[in-house]
């Protein structure tokens, strides 16, 4: 070999191990000279050690140690010597020794990297992604990919261990006329005509069952090429899943104690199964969000009786109208000023909220200019059934119901975070279920699938497809943590008489049925298991579990969000001639052309 | 639930069963009406049992067995019972017992499939493709899809075990100018830009060392716009496999016992390790291939030295050109016709040999036109050379090396499999190493880099660079199983002054180098480890293993030869909207154009 090769890793030496020779290979983390000698932190995967090279011990050591620079990588061999009581370092793992070197290598030279490698680094993420090697350096970069490894082990484990097998389903396949916009790929043997990169491998999984693999999983890439937000990347990882002949309830099971057995081995964290079930209705109902952060309380609270007939008009008017008036309880705020409440309802204005009404209870007197409007009795109504003390801040929205949800609820999440009501060591997982199958589309005057058009109803609602479809529960479920989803799915459709009441109920014809879900109709005519599944969102559980903001930090190569890759400059310009064999043409957009 | 749910698996009953009462969930293989009694063979993933609807024993449910037809998906309810011993079953491992049925229930009805669902169907692949979903219902084709998963899952647990990390690289990237055609996915957002999907995580992974994760692997799409051969698909999945810091013999003998690992595992083999190490050189000689089979010998003999000298013109001019004239020994085949040596000689034209040059041994007479101009000693000295024994057919091909080692290459594994020499129950691994650095470009008149220009050179050959380029053995390796490469990799350039050495020898300027690989020369800038890995073709192992001749029936959804999946019918048209959304238009080929 071309150097001398380690005997073991820099993170792993402790006051044990003092006495013996050891040869390391890493980075420079830190080089100082304290008196003519020279202190070098010393990185690999494992951690930091502090080597010291000291021309009384070894003077040519001690030369070549002269030339190092942060993140060289280097190879010394030396002893492990016990540091001084004064220099013991407290912070390190490696703290109560260093290694005295004897010989030192070179292995390659750096140039300074343009930022520190080390966690919590304020650097601008664009700097970051360009050296995007160097970014993932800092052992919270590190840490949080190991994680990630460990997280689909586990998970792999876990199926694995219950039958299931992982099949690999195609990423040059179909495009789909439902759904987000798909990424194209064009065919060069089969000119004008293009693949798509998959949404989610949905239509295979559902073939594998119908093919009698009973329970599939992948761990498999899938594809949107949607307008980005923070928290979404052009390609992610989905945890797929698909089973037969299971019911519901076994399968919910089953995925509880997947994901309490990642909490236990990642995080050491023993979570309660069963996990807590929440209805949809009720989700939206006491939380104003289908993905509710169940770490706290401060539920939305229907006062609408009591508003019914109280002499605010504009809460009275609201509910004849049959709409609601909810509020929330913020505890111990009454002491908020105009101001404040003003920031506050300019914040649920972003929620479609048109206005935001609140009640100070501050020493036996109720502060706020709707307070007059309420008798006695009304406001003790509402005192009791909103659990206000002293000091407590209440605060209403009257609207329609999506309105109340959505400013209420992320109001609930502001004071959750602000006012800090969230205990961030916990784990709180919930079932969300009964979504309701169908949806009433007010511009195409039809009903549209809330998942898709083969979300399996609950049995009893089947009924309901004549008269009053938009009351149907769907067997689809969603699981959340701490307030994402985090995954979801839902038993299919595998009764022929069933699938029909369906497309009717969408508005389908046959012949447009079969136009857009060809061959998974005609598959299903070959004896189709009852099955169902559902899929998990990889990055957003590493994120979680990990204790990161962005998606991007769970990911090693991600995009930025506008889909580009600064590190290698993609996307980027090609050969007319690549073009050419694949009949294509780049046609620039109208306003860009002169 | 809206049917019985299984208790137990079809395949898995047994005679210590018998007895019990059992509900089981799967699919009619195959109904039977004896005498009024109705015999299906139910079947589920595990396999195959009898059961008996006897309208003795249960009036209604033989009722409904009468409507049941083959691919129906139903739920039974019985007893296990024993067969009577003349109608034991001794080729189904279910076969000494039947289920009495007392409950059955039709889950699902099935059409009429095109094809039986049995293993070794005869039927056009076409068809197959087209109901992918009833073909996968063969046991054959789930028996070797679970084997996939087992070998991914040993593979896993071996490298996770060794620390490597699994690592998910992008599959939108960057389209690179050298190797084969990439598939190009327009950009929304940057109007005229394009990703590339990845041909393999090659640059990636080499980042990922270069960010000091070590030991990374990844089991990986990749994607190649080829034509496509019968052993090629547009997508494949290669395992992927970096470490750092590791010398090649510590990489090689890890990857060895990962292999070991897997054929005992899944087969329950025993591969002998370390394996068998030739030289690229060797491979070429010897058997004519760099990929050589070696289960069986009849290696390729070089009798040059004889032929240079001897009456014949043909072989003494062309060892004076420079070429070979070497042969094979097709043991007891004397036998041979003049029209099957002709034969023989139309295969060999196909690999590019002028003629074949032939002898045959037969009771003390030497039969074959050539044979004239050979002295006795000359004869006595290719007999001895190529162990010649009565009966045996020796052929020759005199040409360039090239052509010499495909032609007798091609002959030898011919021969191989049509005389049976070949051990079938052998895994034959071996190491093919030393490959040249640099290859000789005749048409662009300089040297091109035989794997790619991170390559490693051995270290004692670097001084080659000035005088002997071509001369130089790069640190590469394949490995080599029963005549396929499975795999194949290098250790990489780390030093600056020999990656500079690599790009002169290349012919690039330094700005050449930068403009081609740029972001990753840059980031070797900054602290690169002595790194090397290799990759595996994971779709191939998986077809040796399970014993398949199609790289398809180890894919669940595979491509056809013109890359077309005809179950889902992808690649298709798409709306003219999708296109103007990417900026591009289809732009048909000239031909076609009215």
């Amino acid at each position: 070999m071309e150097f001398k090769q380690r005997t073991v890793f820099c993170g792993t030496l402790r006051k044990s191990d003092v006495g013996t020779e050891v040869t390391l290979n890493g980075w420079v983390q830190k080089r100082r000279d304290l008196g003519g000698v020279i202190f070098v932190d010393l990185r690999d995967r494992t951690g930091l050690v502090q080597v010291v090279l000291n021309p009384e011990f070894n003077a040519s050591a001690h030369e070549i140690g002269d030339k190092v620079r942060t993140e060289y990588v280097i190879s010394v061999k030396g002893k492990v010597v016990e540091r001084d009581a004064e220099t013991v370092n407290p912070n390190m793992l490696t703290g109560e020794i260093e290694v005295q070197v004897d010989e030192i290598e070179i292995i390659n030279a750096a140039k300074t990297p343009p930022f520190f490698i080390e966690d919590g680094v304020e650097v601008d993420e664009q700097v970051r992604l360009k050296y995007r090697y160097l970014d993932l350096r800092r052992p919270e970069m590190y840490k949080t990919l190991q994680m990630r490894h460990k997280v689909t082990k586990i998970i792999r484990d876990y199926l694995d261990s219950r039958e299931f097998l992982e099949v690999e389903t195609p990423i040059l396949t179909k495009s789909t006329p439902e759904g987000a916009r798909d990424y194209l790929v064009p065919s060069r043997v089969s000119p004008g005509e293009f693949f798509a990169l998959p949404q989610s491998p949905q239509l295979f999984k559902q073939l594998l069952m119908v093919a009698g693999y009973e329970r599939y999983f992948q761990i498999a890439r899938c594809f949107r090429d949607e307008d980005l937000r923070a928290d979404r990347q052009p390609e992610f990882t989905q945890v797929d899943i698909e089973t037969s002949f299971l019911n519901m309830e076994e399968l919910l099971s089953m995925m509880e104690g997947m994901m309490k057995l990642v909490c236990k081995e990642v995080l050491g964290v023993e979570v309660e199964t069963p996990f807590q079930r929440l209805t949809y209705a009720d989700a939206m109902n006491r939380y104003g969000s289908d993905k509710p952060d169940l770490r706290f309380g401060m539920e939305l609270v229907d006062i609408g009786d009591i508003a019914e007939n109280c002499g605010f008009q504009v809460f009275s008017s609201v509910i004849k109208k049959g709409n609601q008036v909810k509020g929330i309880n913020v505890k111990g705020c009454a002491h908020y000023s105009r101001k404040d409440v003003d920031e506050l309802m300019k914040f649920a204005a972003r929620y479609g909220a048109k206005g935001l009404a609140w009640m100070a209870f501050k020493d036996d007197e109720i502060k706020g200019p709707i307070a007059k409007f309420f008798s006695e009795e009304e406001v003790s109504q509402i005192k009791d059934r909103m659990q206000v003390e002293d000091n407590d801040l209440i605060l209403f929205v009257a609207d329609k119901a999506k309105v109340v949800a959505d400013s209420l609820g992320a109001l609930r999440l502001k004071f959750g975070k602000e006012l800090g009501l969230i205990d961030e060591s916990k784990f709180a997982f919930a079932w969300v279920v009964d979504f309701p199958l169908l949806e009433w589309d007010e511009d195409a005057k039809r009903y549209v699938a809330l998942h898709h058009p083969f979300t399996r109803p609950r049995p009893e609602d089947v009924e309901l497809f004549d008269s009053e479809p938009g009351q149907i529960r769907a067997q689809a479920y969603d699981m959340v943590l701490n307030g994402y989803e985090i995954g979801g799915g839902s038993m299919r459709i595998y009764k022929r008489d069933v699938q029909e009441k369906m497309f009717k109920a969408l508005g389908f014809s046959q012949e447009e049925a079969q136009e857009q879900f060809g061959f998974l109709l005609d598959a299903f005519e070959y004896g189709t298991p009852p099955h169902g599944g559902m899929a998990f969102g990889l990055d957003r559980i590493v994120m979680i579990l990990a204790n990161r903001t962005s998606l991007r930090d769970t990911i090693a190569f991600p995009k930025t969000a506008s889909a580009r890759d600064i590190m290698t400059d993609a996307p980027g310009t090609v050969d007319t001639k690549q073009l050419e064999e694949l009949s294509i043409r780049v046609s620039m957009p109208k306003k860009e052309t002169k």
